[in-house]
């Protein structure tokens, strides 16, 4: 199954150096979840030729414009393109007034559903169910209600040894029982053992997205296993009185909590613009946790 | 005196082919004048080496997405920037409410000053002036209230006869009464004739810009003997029909305006997606009105 996360902004703040403020997209078994939707996402999704017509579910941590800005403008463009489908919005309750303001003052009547979810920022909650994941919230520690988003596939059915069922006549009606682990009896009273002819499907794997955040341990349990951690990583550590007062993470700090959650990759981004080049913030976060990468626009991760 | 425009967007309705929607800088006299902001215009900005900081008034012709979706994440940056001196907003009413509900859901606390006005699209006005330009509104017909903008130059003072003065003598304390066009009488009753110490200076000229408009003689007058004309050409006349039913203007109409209005320049912009090239649109503009240009992101257009 497909599982993987391309970046689409990893500027904090402000566009500067080329670097987009915060947008990732998220293909989970060919459906795809925006994560946050700064200003400039549209025009990012069309340089690195993603559809935004593929995009059912759009999910806002919290409303920092740099977060939130270019949300009015791809749902603008959905609506220009024809766009029918619903789509789903998970924010702060305080996205819908604000949208629809706007379309309102612009004299817009989508010709598609717009259906909101209004996240609540108090406490980790399962917002978010289908076949393929499970979403759940992150309670962030910033300057106004932030989540961050943990996505979890589902466990899969059972694979089928499909040769050996075949060698072994067996009727292929019974493929959905053994593919859901059960042990069968047949009528002549064999018994059709599942381990002989199925394997486990993989592990599910897990993508944690922190966006916003001061290094705060009460969220640790939410992202505790993940496979591919996601963190904000503003600052140097040298500038850790500043990430404290603004409510930010230093690359330093992001490494360490990778490291305390026991994830296996740690995607670092949402880089201050006082750092024309990357290089220490990417050096600082190795020193911790060997790998992290930089979450650059135009790459893409496999979770 | 400078008096030049440079386009930052010149698509209609979404992002594509690289082409942004529409915003423009105008440099009257080393001031700057942003005319529509939309989404990616601080984008812009920056891809074109162009200072944010030096804007101090801002004009949006309509509340349509494509022109100002970009003015929230302008003014954050702004204000992320560091900016303290105030900014203008010469806009629909409306967008007061719009930016400011966005600000308090963000707990946005701005370090500058911004200065609203309400803009009346009943009937043209000066809305603007000082020691540079005269603006004022033009009426457009579109689908919402809209209007244009016509900067107009001001009259400068007459230009000295520096080696002439300085030849005969004459005290610099008279050079201001001189450069207002004043003969003056001196003490021993000499008579200094203006017409022997100073030149008159340039023409005035004067920029209208017609964002979104169905072809209407009304706003015509607007417009009269305006020696460059941005006017918007969202299809080839091969689409009148659809350019009706949209409130939007042909190629070919925006050249008949031009020649009708008498132009001395003209600059088409507002491109539809459907015009993946643009030659076509240049050229029907072309055959009517010669001297026209596309209204290209990056390029500069001295007026």
């Amino acid at each position: 199954m497909t599982f993987e996360v391309t970046i689409l902004g990893s500027s904090s703040a402000t566009p500067v150096y080329n670097r987009n403020p915060t947008a990732q997209l998220l293909n989970c078994n060919e459906k795809f979840y925006l994560i946050d939707c700064a200003e400039g996402t549209q025009q990012q999704l069309i340089k690195f030729g993603l559809k935004a017509s593929k995009i059912d579910y759009v999910f806002i941590s919290h409303l920092h414009g740099d977060h939130y800005f270019g949300l009015i403008g791809l749902l603008s463009s959905m609506h220009l393109n024809g766009r029918i489908k619903p789509l789903y919005i998970y924010a702060p309750e305080a996205i819908k007034e604000i949208l629809e303001l706007q379309f309102k003052h612009s004299d817009t009547h989508l010709k598609y559903e717009l259906i909101y979810f209004a996240i609540d920022a108090s406490k980790p909650k399962i917002i978010f169910e289908n076949n393929d994941v499970i979403i759940e919230t992150i309670i962030l520690n910033h300057r106004i209600p932030c989540t961050g988003f943990k996505f979890t596939e589902k466990k899969r059915l059972r694979k089928l040894l499909v040769e050996k069922l075949e060698s072994d006549n067996i009727a292929i009606e019974l493929y959905p029982l053994l593919k859901r682990g059960v042990d069968l009896e047949l009528p002549n009273g064999d018994v059709l053992k599942n381990s002989d002819y199925t394997t486990d499907s993989a592990i599910p794997k897990s993508y944690a997205y922190c966006s916003d955040t001061l290094y705060d341990e009460s969220y640790f349990d939410s992202i505790k296993d993940c496979d591919t951690l996601y963190h904000e990583a503003t600052f140097l550590h040298e500038m850790i009185d500043r990430a404290k007062e603004t409510h930010h993470t230093t690359a330093l700090q992001a490494a360490q909590i990778a490291t305390i959650v026991g994830a296996k990759q740690l995607l670092i981004g949402h880089f201050s613009s006082r750092y024309k080049t990357l290089n220490a913030l990417l050096d600082e976060a190795q020193s911790e946790f060997p790998n992290t990468a930089l979450a650059l626009e135009g790459n893409t991760f496999q979770i």
